[in-house]
């Protein structure tokens, strides 16, 4: 979707693509097929490129610190990006920035786990993978000791000795997210704080801005997410998720340091889209507007369902609704698995999510010709 | 263009290119360099097509008749390009149908010429190639006998015997443009009427909706270009250039089979842009909202000036105006090329068409600091 935008402001891309047939490298000329965890493939592809950046948050540490010091510019830098990359220096810095997080410690032991239960925080516990995690994948709710014992063991089957981060369930309302661009000049471009709908760990759902969240909560948070992007020295899109408690708190979950699933409402829904941003921000230009375009929008994820041929659905989705947008990302079609989004927006949030979930659930089968 | 609504559907291209280096090369990945003239390289590189559409007119009659003949769907068909290709044929076919258009005939000679002249039109005389011309190119506007023998000397020279078509000057007082996708079903969406704003035979700016347009006249303009693009069975984006007489009447100047620069502006100031209505259309897909998104668009294009680096006028551009869309094509500047166009959209048409204008202008070097 990056592309989008670059073709746009005539800015050329070059990526280095995991397989030939990746979203990204179906759209990108210059595209090479290479491990991005093997230093000497990250070199010879980044020869002559202005900026490098990222669509996952999983190229080592290391590597972009080498990237850097081959004189490439790396957005967001390793500095910044290792926040994103491991949850348990993300926990303690932003701990250190007084920023309102979960209670958590770091774990290595069944009796780790039991004295962070004990230490009044109760069962059951979050237990995540401080490293590699997406989509609720690395993330388990442990609900005793033995629970944990047997999480802790397929981990260490597979690293042994390894830490987990532990943290309190958060007794949350609803999700959040606040999405801020930043560039290396300083400059910081706020977006609507959105709520994000998630089913088993998956976003499904994204509503801009965030049905009735309190005006000034709603400054708070975007002045939180600003406050983060600087303080991590973050260039591109930062994604801040948070949970609003029932009592009204809000406290950091996750962080993302790329265009994010709870950003994509923004291409129809904003001014400047965030994958804009994201372009313009790593490639040092002034930002664009991050402002709203229609009062509600919404963007519902399309998860791989029943319908093995996503193009089939067009005919229906686009006669019932010609306002609607639709977004394939020419992935094969396996369940669960993200393989595009749809968008609309209007003056009436009911009337608008009513559109999005039934052209999604066109698209994966779980609506029917009678719904 | 086609490109950015291609990614975001999902729809794999296939490029016929004319140079590597062209603006479609750069981005679509299936790219072939070769010549749209010869029948075995178009038939070669079309294998395997679902459908082949055009952003230009000139492939020969001929060659898509022969394409269609090997099974390939060619939308529009030869049987409706070719009212975009000879304007000839388009101006019997139009009055044939009792479309309004300029005075016209068929000269070969300067005597022809001097015929039409005193059949009450009158000089000066406007001559036209009827096959390739563009932005201006095959256009002359003649005072007298004199300069009608020049012109025809100099086409007879490269063509011997060439007819050429003699129009009336019409005493426009504005030139507009009414744009229509149209599916293989029938299925129509008419876009807003606009004004186009030419200078030296190049369209500069268009200003959506056309500013001051009886919207009774707009209604009945919008219901033409849908005729026309019926009765002529066009497939795709059908763009019908117009001339607004002081008195009011609407004349046909030209059309255009393809996404045409007097539709840019949709891309963000519609709901569905041309290119994605281009892309439906030829796809045989549910056509989307042609409806405006804001009171007024303008679009100014980017003519090639004094600054040969377009990417330097980003940090002024962007900083000044947040709101602003750019889109700039990868070509080379030179003098007087379409190289980008930027859009804006708003509330108050003086102010939107003050930011286009001042950013066209400081892309291509008319406008300074002082300004």
């Amino acid at each position: 979707m990056l592309q989008e935008p670059a073709i746009a402001l005539g800015v050329p891309l070059r990526l280095l693509a995991e397989t030939a047939t990746s979203s990204a490298a179906q759209v990108i000329v210059d595209s090479t097929v290479g491990d991005y965890t093997d230093l000497d493939t990250l070199m010879e592809w980044s020869r002559g490129c202005t900026v490098v950046t990222f669509d996952h948050e999983h190229v080592p540490t290391g590597h972009l610190e080498a990237l850097q010091d081959s004189g490439v510019a790396v957005r967001p830098g390793p500095g910044a990006l290792v926040h994103a990359q491991d949850k348990l220096v993300m926990r303690d810095r932003l701990t250190a920035l007084g920023v309102p997080c979960p209670r958590y410690a770091e774990v290595r032991t069944a009796s780790d786990i039991a004295d962070f239960a004990a230490a009044g925080n109760g069962f059951p516990v979050v237990l995540k993978a401080p490293r590699g995690g997406y989509d609720g994948r690395g993330v388990w709710f442990v609900a005793d000791a033995e629970q944990a014992e047997e999480v802790l063991d397929g981990v260490h089957a597979a690293a042994p000795g390894a830490s987990l981060l532990a943290e309190e369930r958060v007794p949350f309302a609803r999700e959040l997210s606040a999405l801020v661009a930043r560039a290396p000049s300083g400059q910081l471009a706020a977006y609507p704080v959105v709520e994000s709908i998630q089913r088993d760990g998956i976003c499904v759902e994204v509503v801009a801005p965030a049905p009735g969240l309190d005006p000034e909560r709603a400054v708070q948070t975007e002045q939180l997410a600003m406050r983060i992007a600087t303080e991590l020295d973050v260039t591109g899109i930062l994604a801040v998720e948070l949970f609003e408690t029932a009592d009204g708190r809000i406290v950091v979950n996750e962080l993302a340091m790329r265009p994010h699933n709870t950003g994509h409402w923004s291409i129809e829904g904003a001014v400047t889209s965030q994958f804009e941003n994201h372009l313009r921000a790593v490639l040092d230009l002034p930002l664009g507007s991050p402002a709203a375009r229609a009062p509600w929008t919404v963007m519902t994820n399309i998860l791989g369902g029943e319908v093995p041929t996503l193009f089939d659905g067009y005919p229906h989705v686009q006669a019932r609704d010609p306002e609607l947008k639709v977004h394939l990302y020419g992935k094969d079609v396996r369940p669960g698995r993200k393989v595009g989004h749809v968008t609309a927006y209007g003056d009436d949030l009911d009337r608008v999510r009513e559109r999005t979930r039934h052209a999604a659930g066109w698209f994966d089968g779980s609506v029917g010709p009678e719904d």
